[in-house]
């Protein structure tokens, strides 16, 4: 089997595509990029095309505020522009309703599309309006790329620098929130999907991804498209977002199962060639953010975390095919994630 | 009230979008065209986009075969590039799957779309891929309009000449034939798209719409859309598929009501100004397909059919709206069809 369809997901759709061709218009293969690059014919620019809906997290009642899935399922496909480097040219929506949703829901839910659209400076181009008794809320996203030089997934060298754009943790804070039956269910999230500074990364960058199925499956995403792996030497504490490890410590879990888990938030994670460094760092001070230094690509394929000073190699494909099983009791997704393996390597630090 | 939004439809949509910025790269009011029309910033090209899904007619049990769903998820969009121009570029799909589907039942829902593609000579660049206990299969489709000079919904004007691009009507009786517990359930129907003639079509054409629809919806919508009405002379018998006639002598229901349910089929019904006429037609005999004529654009904003030799003037909206009541039982939207008010409007020809 390919390094890459060792994870249940990506063989999964590896295996829906099986019959597709291929178009001589698109740039990346399949895996190896947050969104879909085409050449248009006779032309010289680069589109980028994405298209993710909000379907499970509403039918899990993760999500039941209609402001937040508004704001969120623009922001999910945005992100994906971002991770490449694209700039946003407008979105299509794809809304199945239930025929009975009140005025003020729809009201609120379109108020949520439209002020994401105003935040990442957007339009709305079209749509399709179903009815159904489930709700699904789905958007294609289309950007370019003017430099005509996209950022992938693959690209990251051994000794390729790894960054974040901010903290991480809060997608999966949240869902456990929402989750568990504990909750105060008042954790607020709106995050904000980073194009401005995936525009400024893809200059710089040697591979890009956003944290949206968390920050594991993101370094092993990159870890199984690129053939090399990553050790993090900054400890899980120091890039965990302080609401993400305060609930941790009132629900005694480690920190980095806010890593771990499936619902991740909409930061960058990227690659930078050492001699990128210093000019990413300068340009992206000079707009205003600082990015979050997390580690290096080494030869060896593993993900390396820092656990409080402990350097832990972890299963990455078992942790990220235990939410592919299906079974969606959160008890007993947070059992498992307990009794995956994490082998110390090397010594304290 | 707008003349467009006397659709409840129509109506609806303006709602949902109210509070939405239109893009100033877009080129084509709401309403007006069969796929949204954006110009690239800094490029001459014109990009086509459009999204359409398979929900309603999977859960009301009228598409069963997973090839068939598969074809047709593709030519529901591809049509709508087909009806302002536009060469297809690629699509972007969106799957939610049933937890349960069975290998088989994936492998020809795969292979439908797959077979659409090569028949359309288009690829799948990308997609997403939920599961729910609810089945739904979309797709955004991207094309290119290589003039620069699109047809949309408007442009018609008074005297133009209406054709369609070939018989009507398969789409509702498939559906009726689907819906009755009479009917043998053994129709087949794999409409095509109808790309090349839409890219001759824009070449002469003032106005296009697809019939995916309806006639009648398609025919009332270009009349809201250009502030004109269409008496069509051709006799409702000449244009209707030979099995969709049958379909009505068996069960004992006029013919019209084949181009007044909602479930169109995929022809296209555009307007052709007089001194274009001729040059179409040449253009479409050298590349294999004849244009049906039906009738001609003319001032007073009414849809007049010749129904067994007799112009009947009909309640276009009442006809559309009555399937967006809700009412689901198809004896009933018989019923109410059969009470729709068609006025007749001077003697038998």
């Amino acid at each position: 089997m390919q390094l890459i369809d060792v994870i249940k997901e990506n063989r999964y759709i590896t295996g829906l595509v099986q019959g597709f061709e291929r178009s001589h218009l698109q740039l990346n293969a399949l895996h190896e990029s947050d969104a879909e690059l085409i050449r248009l014919p006779g032309q010289n620019l680069i589109m980028a095309i994405t298209t993710d809906s909000i379907c499970e997290e509403i039918e899990r009642g993760m999500y039941t505020d209609p402001y937040m899935i508004g704001f969120m399922v623009i922001t999910i496909n945005i992100s994906d522009l971002a991770a490449v480097g694209a700039h946003p040219v407008g979105l299509i929506l794809n809304e199945t309703l239930k025929h009975n949703l009140s005025v003020d829901f729809l009201t609120q839910l379109q108020q949520g599309i439209s002020d994401a659209c105003r935040r990442y400076k957007v339009s709305i181009l079209g749509g399709d309006t179903n009815f159904s008794s489930r709700m699904q809320i789905g958007a294609t996203a289309i950007g370019c790329i003017r430099t005509g030089n996209p950022v992938t997934r693959k690209g990251c060298n051994v000794g390729d620098h790894v960054f974040c754009t901010w903290r991480l943790g809060m997608g999966n804070a949240y869902a456990l929130e929402k989750l568990l039956p504990t909750g105060d269910n008042n954790m607020s999230y709106t995050p904000i999907a980073r194009i401005e500074e995936g525009i400024i990364i893809s200059k710089y960058a040697s591979s890009c991804i956003d944290t949206s199925d968390g920050c594991i499956a993101a370094l092993d995403q990159l870890m199984r498209v690129n053939g090399f792996g990553f050790t993090i030497t900054t400890p899980v504490s120091g890039y965990i977002d302080p609401a993400a490890r305060s609930l941790c410590e009132c629900n005694k879990i480690p920190e980095w199962f806010m890593l771990a888990g499936p619902h991740g938030e909409f930061e960058l994670l990227f690659t930078v060639p050492p001699g990128n460094v210093e000019a990413l760092i300068l340009e992206a001070q000079s707009n205003g953010w600082k990015p979050l230094y997390l580690g290096s690509a080494v030869e060896e394929q593993a993900i390396i975390l820092n656990v409080n000073n402990n350097m832990q190699q972890f299963d990455t494909a078992r942790i990220r095919n235990l939410f592919y099983n299906g079974n969606s009791d959160i008890y007993y997704y947070l059992s498992e994630l307990m009794n995956i393996e994490h082998t110390q390597v090397g010594g304290e630090l």
